[in-house]
């Protein structure tokens, strides 16, 4: 009699849901909208529905539910308590295991979802077989998730992980969105990549494809990629701010493995190797064995690292 | 029938013993001299002969005895192995619980120094109620140990914590111990800080009361506390450098308190007063949160910690 989990990944506009085998292969995925009016009092109700749904749909009987693992948007203590709500979502503070266990008689656990998708990439995915991983969100910001001994790292107030707001640079005077100035995430992200780009482009007037068309992350990498060498200037500065940022990561925490994934990390293997070298020049001795290596779940990171909560 | 546990802390020249009941209260400390000779082969057999003399002095039923907890001078897995062995002792790789088993019959825990110390100040010291903890040893290097969630961050090579070596400085052209450039430790550790009094005394004819008798951590804040101009220029440096490098710290690991122990810290809350401030402004909204205080257990946290290996 085998068991089965769904994960659970509420987004600010879709929530992704997963049933999945105990083996750790998804069965099913699908998606329903988030519901935010009225606080988002309707959210967990709509995800409890879902899932009753779904349990119908496949003749599956409740006992054989292991769990429901959830990832969401905002701090979420070890009890499953977002300690300080969901700007996204409505939410003022809430226990997430508390409001499901209204709705359905099953085992709930819940983390914040970049480190639940940290999770997932840990358990089913670019850093499958690695149990301290650093998992590296590459998207609009700088995410961030750390699995020490296979357990997430929440941190005293959910912020565990949130590398993008390293402090990496002195001489940055635009604000970065948490209002410090020369956070990683200013120089990283997709976001990050364009500032970089526009910059370089502005200081004088060498050519490149780049002064053609949009400037964007995916623009700039796939000029590198066709030996733009204004291009492969802003690679390198953004390799440069990444390895040392990333060294300093390892300097504290110490992983067996960088796991690089988001809207970025499309690029391939070519982000890797202006990352990698400027890590190792940066990093201390006995922390620069650490591998490198992309994501491989993309979005569905977030229902796979839900399910294993409640799995692995 | 009360239960009592040894804390030991290997050092390269003495092992620190101490002997605590359950409640965590060190009831007898004492030192033996590190025997270093032969690979160091007589260490863990003279910590035995030492531990099982005390349990006979004492009157103590060795089924009282929780057990023995050991910090020692390098990296040690979750096994209690030091995988690279310990240079200082003569080591190669060995196993420490199966050797001290070889010569008494009670559960050892083993750890390495530096983490075993900041477990010390979270269970007996200056970290005392909490359980997210960083502490920072600001001694001849800088050393730091992470407590997550009350439990030891170890890290994939044992070099979980090693904030000393965290790179800091482009600009520096002098090599740390570790051959990297531009180290936490070039500029916050006591050698660091008197670099930094040397360059400063240098650039200028400032008047300072450094400028006759021996610059050193203590001589700098002996100074600070005088009012010297100079020497507060210096610990506003020194204070740039590590509150700036705490800020990454803890937007990786987001801890509760950070504890600040060593030689340096003998300097008290003056020392405090230079790193805090710059802490705040530099670290991520979410982690600004984190405490301050100065380690309280002094040279005794190792044998602390040791023995909260078993007891905690």
């Amino acid at each position: 009699m085998s068991k089965y989990a769904f994960g659970v990944d509420i987004g600010g506009t879709t929530v992704k849901l997963g049933l999945f085998d105990e083996s750790g292969a998804v069965l099913d995925k699908w998606e329903i909208p988030t519901a935010k009016e009225n606080g988002g009092e309707k959210i967990l109700p709509d995800v409890a529905q879902s899932i009753r749904a779904k349990i119908e749909e496949k003749g599956i009987a409740v006992s054989d539910v292991a769990g429901i693992g959830v990832g969401a948007p905002g701090a979420v203590d070890e009890q499953g308590t977002m300690v300080k709500g969901a700007v996204n979502l409505g939410w003022s503070r809430l226990n997430i295991p508390d409001e499901l266990h209204k709705y359905l008689d099953v085992p709930v656990k819940a983390a914040n979802d970049a480190n639940v998708a940290a999770f997932g990439e840990m358990w089913q995915g670019g850093g499958k077989g690695y149990r301290n991983l650093v998992a590296v969100t590459l998207g609009t910001g700088v995410g961030g998730g750390i699995i020490v001994e296979g357990k997430i790292l929440t941190g005293a107030t959910g912020a565990g992980g949130e590398i993008g707001h390293m402090h990496v640079e002195d001489a940055e005077n635009e604000e970065c969105g948490c209002k410090n100035k020369g956070c990683l995430e200013q120089y990283a992200s997709a976001t990050g990549i364009t500032r970089l780009a526009n910059r370089r482009l502005a200081k004088d007037d060498m050519p490149s494809v780049l002064r053609s068309g949009e400037v964007t992350a995916k623009t700039v990498f796939d000029a590198v990629k066709a030996g733009d060498a204004l291009a492969i200037e802003v690679a390198e500065q953004f390799g440069e701010y990444l390895g040392k940022g990333l060294a300093l990561v390892a300097a504290v925490v110490n992983p067996e493995i960088f796991v690089i994934g988001g809207g970025v990390s499309k690029a391939g293997d070519v982000l890797l190797s202006y990352v990698e070298p400027v890590f190792q020049k940066y990093a201390f001795m006995a922390c620069r064995d650490a591998k490198f290596a992309l994501a491989t779940l993309g979005n569905d990171a977030g229902i796979y690292g839900a399910a294993g909560l409640i799995l692995q």
